[in-house]
């Protein structure tokens, strides 16, 4: 088999947090550097701005082009190359509506009615109230994969039966239309099954999130990342300087995992843990680790923001090459399923 | 308001029967056909060869080109004009899928599952083996209609739910995308009650139905006609031929009811009743009937049939113009919506 190739997208929300970056983008970036012994890529990958599946959760599109922007111009500052992968929106692409309209007849309503991603996303929500596009996000996801021919996903754990659901489709399509010349038009993408590193949230919630306003933005200034970390809960039985300190249930030790150096982070927990270091000190330490890891990002992310063209050209050059791969794809599948001009 | 405008489709299943004429094809000529006292013409007819409808009861596509063509000779056989209504393939007019897709995010699952036409067609199937796709066909048959702005959809009255979908969804995206300068991009259309001759079968079933076996083609010929006329079944109590029969249970009458002319219907009701007419010539002047109406459809199907280059052509003219409209609406769509290139 060939060089895998993996598409990863990300609904466009608008600037990014610290939970984005460790969460995928960091491993986007790995994946796309990858290199074999003799100087090929190891993996091709494409980047999808998923402007149509923010639809399933809000219809609300007034701020969609500024957030496109923001959010790739964090992209391209964490280390997205777009010589090296493509970015583009699938809104831009009209082979995702296509692909999505003709996977929707392989699968049936009542298998995405049992998805167990599905059913926590909707838990709050009255099932009723559930639109037709939600139910079908699964379809989309696999229409977004496959018209690139992605053969690897990242995944965590709890996204296999994503997976499965693409590799169900793509099996049913190749077995109704095999391809007239060539074999069957799609393979079936194989989870890859990745560790995420989650970060809780300043409030020690579960997950960052815009929403629950407790993150820390990639585009935070060192001023901004100390201000925020002044708020960041800690071990609440600490509460004077020299009380001594659990660090396994402190939303700041917890940063320091990720961020500082492996020494540093040894003595952190030692001098909490004995008393000997205070929590305001803890944080200025730690708000500068996060910020070191951020200056390049910050600088890179200042030179892309001040040259909207230059972002600008990147996605609509990332949406040709898309288009070309697209069509290729459709072309496969139109030869396969007679639906041609001829 | 402007001069109507009427998008009407049928499913590519190869050369159409009786049924299709008098159930649609003859409406949608009369429609195409209308003229206003000013000469302008009183109606805009758009006619959809609905290929991904097929899907939603068939993945077998197989025959869908050949299927295509041969109702689009019937189509053209029977007086549709290709100047005055533009034929064209759903699957090749990209932005049926987009707006597809757009419209999924309007309208919730169970919505759907309550459309009472969808239940009679799963009443035969296990609702399990229900494809998303098939739930679905009511949203993309909205994309149809809103794709070309009809304003009118012919229907019969069972046929009245599919159209207030269509109207929910287009009122929900006038409201949640108002555009930017043109007021409401799309404008609900009014369901038209159209009253279509249904034709019984030539086996008494109430449809006509090439799944049955029981249909006449616009291609038959005089011949097949007569020997398909032959086997029609009549009053099962008229056995000889003098026999009194009752019209108002005999196939044949029904056609003659359509395809006779008013004295001739008259004169054969009461000869039935007497028992002057017997089923053999009454069968003969059905067909005769039947034959002298198709006459002119299948000389015109002959020359068409033997000059597939200018159906081809035809068919691709007819998919430029719509492309244009399709665009164009899609271009509103994208604007109201900020899904623009900007």
């Amino acid at each position: 088999m060939g060089t895998p190739r993996i598409l990863s997208g990300m609904r466009p929300t608008g600037k990014l947090h610290l939970g984005h970056y460790t969460g995928a983008l960091e491993n986007w970036v790995v994946q796309q550097n990858l290199t074999n012994p003799d100087g090929t890529r190891g993996c091709e990958t494409c980047f999808l701005i998923a402007d149509y599946h923010n639809l399933t959760t809000s219809l609300d599109t007034r701020e969609i082009y500024q957030n496109t922007i923001e959010m790739l111009i964090d992209w391209l500052a964490a280390g997205v190359d777009p010589e090296k992968s493509p970015v583009f929106r699938q809104s831009q692409i009209k082979e995702h509506t296509e692909l999505f309209l003709i996977f929707s007849m392989l699968i049936t309503s009542s298998r995405l009615e049992r998805n167990p991603t599905l059913k926590e996303q909707v838990r709050d929500l009255n099932m009723d109230s559930l639109t037709y596009g939600h139910l079908g996000y699964p379809v989309l996801q696999a229409a977004d994969i496959l018209l690139y021919k992605g053969t690897l996903v990242p995944v965590g754990e709890d996204q296999i039966p994503h997976v499965e659901i693409t590799r169900e489709i793509a099996r049913k399509f190749n077995s109704h239309y095999p391809h007239p010349q060539s074999g069957p038009v799609f393979v079936e993408p194989e989870p890859k099954i990745t560790k995420f590193s989650r970060l809780v949230g300043l409030d020690g919630k579960a997950k960052m999130s815009k929403s629950l306003g407790n993150t820390i933005l990639l585009s935070d200034g060192p001023e901004d990342v100390m201000k925020k970390m002044r708020n960041a809960v800690t071990d609440t039985e600490k509460i004077r300087r020299n009380d001594p300190g659990r660090p396994e249930v402190c939303t700041v030790f917890s940063y320091h995992s990720r961020f500082s150096a492996p020494d540093t982070i040894a003595s952190i927990a030692k001098d909490c843990r004995s008393g000997a270091l205070g929590c305001v000190d803890c944080k200025k330490m730690c708000a500068a680790a996060i910020s070191l890891e951020l200056e390049p990002i910050l600088e890179k992310r200042h030179n892309f923001a001040s040259d909207p063209d230059t972002v600008r050209d990147i996605l609509l050059e990332g949406e040709r090459k898309a288009k070309t791969i697209a069509r290729h794809t459709m072309g496969e599948v139109r030869a396969a399923m007679n639906l041609g001009e001829q």
